[in-house]
Formats: structure tokens, sequence, C-alpha cells
């Protein structure tokens, strides 16, 4: 399939352009730095673009099969992860193709007897503070897509630590935070990547999030 | 006051521009039909443009201390509404001026004992099918909204009869659906004009909806 990606030399997106090359996949990689963009594995596969996420048009995606929103920034422009979703979901009202997915934060995810957001456990956390408004965002970039009813659109959350790292066996959950049978709540860039890939070449969600963990 | 409106050929927006000039205010009315724009009423305070609200950049707003998004569409393209509010809000993010004011609908306000949603009334009602998405997307329109804190926005919705015609005496509300003293829910054109002047003019409320209906 071809599939762009958004912030594709982030932390997500790297894992992600690595994990579709190795499936076959044809991947545009966007990201803002030029340079960033030359450290990505080279490959026939593979087309890099200097591109602001701001500035994109419907034609940047006439053959995108896939378009996955890997976007990240600074917490002082956290509002930009809503921006950016909203931006995107605009374009495609009213089609079923390409497929959008979404990658969010684990602060949106539930947890607790009470069920509660477990942005609330992390805005606890005094050390928090000075990203508190990326997971926020995250959120209701979440709230926004959950009224989108016309748009073939997919989230995926990862867990509480979301981490550099190769892939490992994994579980799936719908709204609840995952936690492994250690107690730990984490997912690899790799984990991220294969559940990410697997979404795509088997659609298993529609128009809803769904969130992996490391087993 | 230097005031932009969106639709302003359309029934609240042509009472909004009559309302604006009486008022003295410099208005620069954008529609999407160039006859239409022609039967607004002449006036050195008046600039009109066609323009297509999907089209607007931040610099087609240079000049504004007020935009109203008095937007209307088909209920085919009813999310329009709400991603016309998403990209006007992406392009003010982290700025006071200009404030920007949303014409929503009733069916977002809460009525009866259990304040549920008037919406809901609305759908049950077979006559509605017909138009049963606008209400739908203001209300999704004013959900994003209510997320949105770093923008300085109001919203604004009438009561459930909105309908041409001259101001009247009002009453002011939030969130539950106004009735008068004769058990009426309805709000005319003119006083909506006269309700949204008032609250440029002299701002009461902030990051929030309010309610108005004629006495």
């Amino acid at each position: 399939m071809k599939i762009t990606i958004i912030g594709a030399t982030g932390m997500a997106g790297s894992a992600l352009v690595a994990e579709a090359l190795k499936r076959g996949h044809s991947v545009t990689a966007l990201a803002r730095s030029a340079e960033k963009l030359a450290q990505l594995p080279a490959s026939p596969n593979l087309t890099t673009k200097v591109q602001d996420a701001f500035a994109l048009t419907s034609a940047d995606f006439a053959t995108a099969d896939v378009i996955i929103d890997a976007f990240a920034t600074a917490p002082s422009l956290a509002f930009q992860h809503i921006d950016l979703a909203t931006s995107l979901i605009a374009k495609f009202r009213e089609t079923t193709h390409p497929r959008l997915v979404f990658i969010l934060g684990a602060g949106s995810l539930q947890t607790g007897d009470d069920h509660h957001l477990f942005v609330n456990d992390i805005a606890k956390d005094p050390n928090a503070a000075s990203f508190l408004r990326i997971p926020q965002s995250q959120l209701k970039e979440l709230n926004f897509l959950r009224d989108v009813d016309n748009v073939n659109w997919v989230g995926i959350s990862p867990s509480a630590n979301f981490h550099p790292g190769a892939a490992t066996p994994f579980l799936l959950g719908d709204d609840e935070l995952l936690v492994n049978a250690n107690q730990e709540s984490g997912t690899s860039t790799g984990t991220m990547a294969v559940a990410i890939l697997d979404e795509i070449e088997q659609p298993q969600h529609h128009q809803t999030r769904f969130t992996v963990a490391d087993k």
C-alpha cells in the first residue's frame, strides 16, 4: 500500500517508516527537517519530503491509501495536535479512502476502578507540568475525532511509558490503560509500529481508538 | 469596530449586517453569491466580497476586530459547520484579537427537568429528518469549541423557532432552552442581531455559549 507518514522522523514516525518498508509498502515520509529525513534508511520504496504539516493540501495525498498522523511538537504548541487532526479530517469528509491513522497519547485512556482518565494521574505528577499540555491536547483531539462519522479514521494510544525500542509480543485493548503481567504499562516504538501496520493491513477498528502494550 | 461576517447574506447574516451598520460599525460582508451580496443595503461602511469560507486565510482578517461565523449550508453538507469552526480556531490560536463569534443552533441547548439536549427532541419529529444533521453538527461544533481555551471566542444559540423578523425585547440565558411568558421559544433574526452586537460592544461572555429568546 501507499502510506504517507506525517512526522516521519519522530520517535513513533521513524519506527513506522522502518516497519512499513520492511513489509514492502511504499512510504512517503513527511517532516520539517531535511537533515532528519536524510537519516531515514535508504530504500527504493521511500520518498521523503520536507513539509509543513499545516500547509498540506488534498493534492499532497492524491495517491495515498493510508495517512498516519505521527506529528509531535513542543508542549507550548500542543494545540497543534488538535489543529492538524481537524485539518486532516476536513480534507476527507464523506470519503472512505484514504484511511487516516492518528497516534494519540495514553492520557485519554481510562484507568482504575472508577475508570478515570489517565491524564488526571499524569497531572498529579509535579514532573509532568512541563509536558502536560501534550496529553491534554491529545485528549481533546480524540474528543473531536469521536464526533467524526463520515471519514475513515482510527486512533491508537500507547501505554503509559512510550519509549524507543524493538517490537515485543503485545496486548491490545480499547479504552482502558493496559498493564502486563508484571504490572508494567509500556509500549515500545517497535510494538507501536507493528500494531499500526497490522491494523493497516487487516483493519479491525473503525472510527474508534484502540491501545497497545508490550506484553 | 471592524466586523467581518461570514455568511453575510443568510437569514442571520443579513440581519447582522443591518444592525452592525445601524450602530456605525465598519462591516465586511463575505458570502458565496455576488447576486445576494448586491442585495445588502448600500453603505459607505459596508464592503462586500464573494468568498469561499474554506479558502479564507489569516490575511483576509488582518484588520478585523470581530469575526462572526453566520455560515449556513445544506443538511447534506452539515459537517461544514464543524470544519469552518475548526479552521477559524486554528487561525487564531494563542491570540485574544480578533474576537470570534459563532452562531450555533438551538439543538445544543438543554431542556426539561432532566436537562436533555433539545436536539434529542428535534430528532423525534418526523419532519426533522430532512435537516437533523444541521443541529447535530452544530452540537459537535460547540463540543469542539468548549475544548478551546486559547482563542477569544463566544457562541450564541437562538431559541427553538429561529425566524426572520424585527428585534423585540428579549431574554438571555446560558445553556437552557428559553421560553417566554407565553411558553413560546422563539428568536427573531433582529433579536439575534441585537444580542450579538450588544455582546460585541460590551462583552459579557468568554469562551462559552449563551442563548437569546424573544420576550
